[in-house]
């Protein structure tokens, strides 16, 4: 049975909410828990560091994806944490963990797709563990920087501004369905499960333009504006009826007699870049305008998600749910 | 069956050795993966970066130390890698993996020992991730700075340096053997398995008195001065002759009918520091003197191991084995 008690009943976030509430204050810890990255006063400069962990049959299984696939996978949550702060990845640290009969080059493979895809940000591996586990387990940690700007938070987003997005949307999610039901085909949206093509240099784009908030949109889009809501204080208004919907997308949702729309908004693990930038900036760096931040009303019920899709509210929790299996 | 294709075969050292290998030169990266720490050029400093990973079953079980106590260790595990290198920690990031029914005031508890050891250098925790997980995997990683000194590494030991070790050494070996066998006392041994005390302000005093070379025990005293005798291309000659055996292990090595030494020479996970100085140096900061760095002979086997143990040639592999278990 679930109860509070457990991590099912907590879940990610409460768990996150109760180890917090204890941290003392660290005048060197610019910006703890609770954004996409935390930023260090190490060594005379600001560090961001974020970390992330994928667990084998929670977050890939080995025969739907490639030992570098899975690699790429691994870092790329890692990198696009960094980006969602306007930073860039320089190194990264990677705790792996599988059992004694792994075959060594699936170990090494999915170490050249760490290594892979955070050379398409500069980055490069440069240390970590190994150890005997009976799951394979990737905890990947990212080192970047801000180059020279302000990290952007999840708390900065002010009514009037614009909210706008950069990467993919729902294709991560297309791709879920379709390897769910044993298809492994169209092999555009199979891929996107497979590794994210997260729209790295958004990010230090976004934070040159002046973003007054971004997110990586690992969990959803609502979800994670959710965050961003929550953070400001604000309403985020999405605005659906101008989305072009890709092709690919289209097809899949048609047989599947499902809204491609709700993958868009629902579906994580693309790593989207989620910004807002005060009215009136002209949007580059992938970015497209997708709403507006509203006034979140005095005696607002706190437990409200701040988000409203086309008008109506929706809730944060529709995204990725951590803890969710009992 | 265990070949070289798996993990069992190759092992942790053979497979860091196979991923290393493959790795492209980066400038940033000061020092890379065969250390301590790495040592990465980020944001205009030098910042010494380690992870560990420990899996329940694996490196600890619950039923033997309390959630504060594998906290503690495994952030330990961090902070003493960094001292190693003549650090000291500003930060860890945390990845956690458990299963959904793992009770809340467990990973909380945990969570708070690992804020403890921290706090007991001055770090904080600063981020991390929480995943679902068929195992309690808890993956530290530290961030830390070497405060105006060069790292210290594995490599710069130089014949005629003196060896010498602050902290416990045998005494998380000897708590094992007891809990192994169902004792729960005496206490301090027991303790130590559960949590060591490394000696992590030894490490910068190593740093500041000109320590040529320094490493964490964390695998056994013979397999870590293997680590030197290989990174520094000598011999490490260790004389146990004037060892003082402390009471506590003399007593439970004579319940044993074991030699306590054998414990002090293989047993990992305390934490000691191992490192070498200049000859003359007048030895503080906890450190005492066990041997001698001495020539390695032109046409060594280069599988010699390197360790001297009162003039007998002992083999680096006597420590902790990774992936042991097939």
């Amino acid at each position: 049975m679930a109860t509070d008690a457990t991590l099912h009943g907590t879940g990610e976030f409460g768990l996150i909410d109760r180890i917090t509430r204890g941290l003392a204050h660290d005048p060197r810890v610019l910006v703890g828990p609770g954004d996409d990255c935390a930023v260090l006063a190490v060594a005379g400069s600001s560090v961001l560091v974020t970390c992330d962990v994928l667990v084998e049959g929670r977050h890939f299984r080995r025969d739907w994806s490639s030992a570098i696939d899975i690699g790429r996978r691994a870092a790329a949550a890692s990198l696009a944490d960094i980006a969602s702060m306007g930073g860039t990845t320089t190194g990264l640290v990677v705790g792996f963990g599988a059992p004694a009969d792994t075959p060594a080059a699936w170990a090494v493979e999915c170490t050249a797709g760490i290594v892979e895809e955070a050379s398409s940000v500069g980055a490069s591996l440069v240390g970590g563990d190994v150890v005997e586990s009976p799951v394979i387990t990737i905890s990947v940690t990212g080192l970047g920087e801000a180059l020279g700007q302000a990290p952007v938070l999840r708390s900065g987003a002010r009514v009037g501004d614009v909210i706008a997005v950069s990467g993919r949307l729902g294709w991560a999610a297309a791709g879920l369905a379709l390897l769910s039901r044993g298809f492994r085909s169209p092999r555009a949206l199979v891929d996107a499960h497979r590794f994210p093509v997260p729209p790295y240099a958004s990010g230090p784009w976004a934070a040159a333009a002046g973003a007054t908030s971004m997110i990586d949109v690992s969990d959803g889009l609502i979800a994670d504006a959710a965050h961003i809501a929550r953070a400001s204080d604000v309403v985020m208004s999405i605005d659906t009826t101008g989305w072009e919907v890709p092709e690919e997308l289209q097809s899949a949702a048609s047989a599947f007699h499902v809204d491609p729309r709700e993958w868009m908004l629902t579906g994580g693990e693309d790593h989207a870049l989620l910004a807002t930038f005060p009215a009136g900036v002209t949007l580059g760096g992938g970015f497209r305008t997708i709403g507006t931040v509203l006034e979140r009303a005095e005696g607002d019920d706190t437990h409200r998600s701040g988000v409203v899709v086309d008008g109506v509210e929706r809730s944060g929790d529709e995204g990725y749910r951590h803890f969710s299996q009992g």
